[in-house]
């Protein structure tokens, strides 16, 4: 089998690094090389950047700089864990990828999906094979999101309004790539949902 | 009088930071507010991104990547530093901008100047009202540099073949928008090259 690119996406508290977990374990259980990875971040330099990024000040990153950043850090991370990993064969499976950038930056920071969009095309240029949208309803996903201790709160602290905004941002993504999403409930105790993400990738899986 | 914005460009070694220091102070002498300053780098967060692609191994970083984090270095002293100096009427005299990641990243690192120059045009889109470029022998060039302490040796350690290349491909760029450059002549003592750039910028600055 060659390498596979899955993404996992979702609102905070959609329970989307679990899932990723769960799938990365299942699929280490029959057999296969998984790399784990997530987003900012995944590879020594885009960690740095990751830092660079989330900690400090939030204000202190125009929205365009922080586009940039992040590209930056996504270049490094497809260059020295993704493509490896793909070139011998391995499942990625990435928590975040350039979904998250194009909802966060491109639609909660201003309008600048027409720079997300250029600056992916110019230093990125690849999707996943597969996207998994784990849906929820957006008061859970705040509810959940709050109740976790974290140092990077930023994000988390934007509200019902924004995770909202958020929850339909991510799901016209999808609606407008159908043949790379599959969007999956993500109501319900973990086990559940992940034999939802089971499920619903045994039709692309074999 | 309305703000200014003027670079200094050249070679490692060419004296052109002597000379941003020398019309910063002739400026100030005469009455005009001068922000003197530098890159990468020129406001707190470019420093940091500064910081992350200058120290450590020279090829933890991809060439895109760095062309990336300058980019995004470059947005945030434009936003933080030089558009306000040039908005309340100060002389902004920067110490290297957009042309050396054309010749470092575009012609010394791989062949990037298409990426250098599109993400330019979308992330900067602006070029200094006059740029002066210290032209000298690279040997020279190289002598000086070499010269110097500094913790910061990466692009100084290149050789004589690299001055000579890089070079050139300043005085290309120099050549492609006449209107914009003054190549100025940096061989001698500190005081009579400074008083070629002034004669240089008489014709422009009343």
């Amino acid at each position: 089998m060659q390498g596979r690119f899955l993404s996992f996406e979702g609102i905070d508290g959609s329970g989307k690094s679990t899932q990723a977990r769960h799938l990365a374990e299942a699929l280490r259980a029959a057999g296969h090389e998984v790399v784990l990875t997530r987003e900012p971040g995944g590879s020594a330099g885009a960690e740095e950047i990751r830092r660079l990024v989330l900690e400090g000040d939030p204000a202190r990153w125009s929205a365009e700089t922080e586009a940039l950043l992040f590209t930056a850090a996504r270049r490094d991370h497809l260059e020295r864990t993704i493509r490896p990993a793909l070139a011998r064969g391995a499942v990625v499976i990435c928590d975040r990828f350039a979904d998250s950038t194009r909802v966060y930056q491109g639609v909660t920071r201003g309008d600048l999906r027409a720079l997300v969009d250029a600056l992916h095309d110019l230093a990125i240029g690849v999707e996943p094979d597969l996207t998994l949208l784990i849906d929820i309803d957006p008061a859970e996903g705040l509810g959940r999101a709050r109740a976790r201790a974290g140092t990077e709160q930023r994000f988390e602290d934007m509200g019902l309004a924004m995770q909202e905004r958020m929850r339909a941002a991510f799901l016209e993504i999808a609606a407008a790539a159908p043949g790379r999403f599959r969007v999956i409930d993500g109501a319900g105790q973990p086990d559940v949902v992940a034999a939802r993400v089971r499920s619903a990738l045994a039709a692309d899986w074999r």
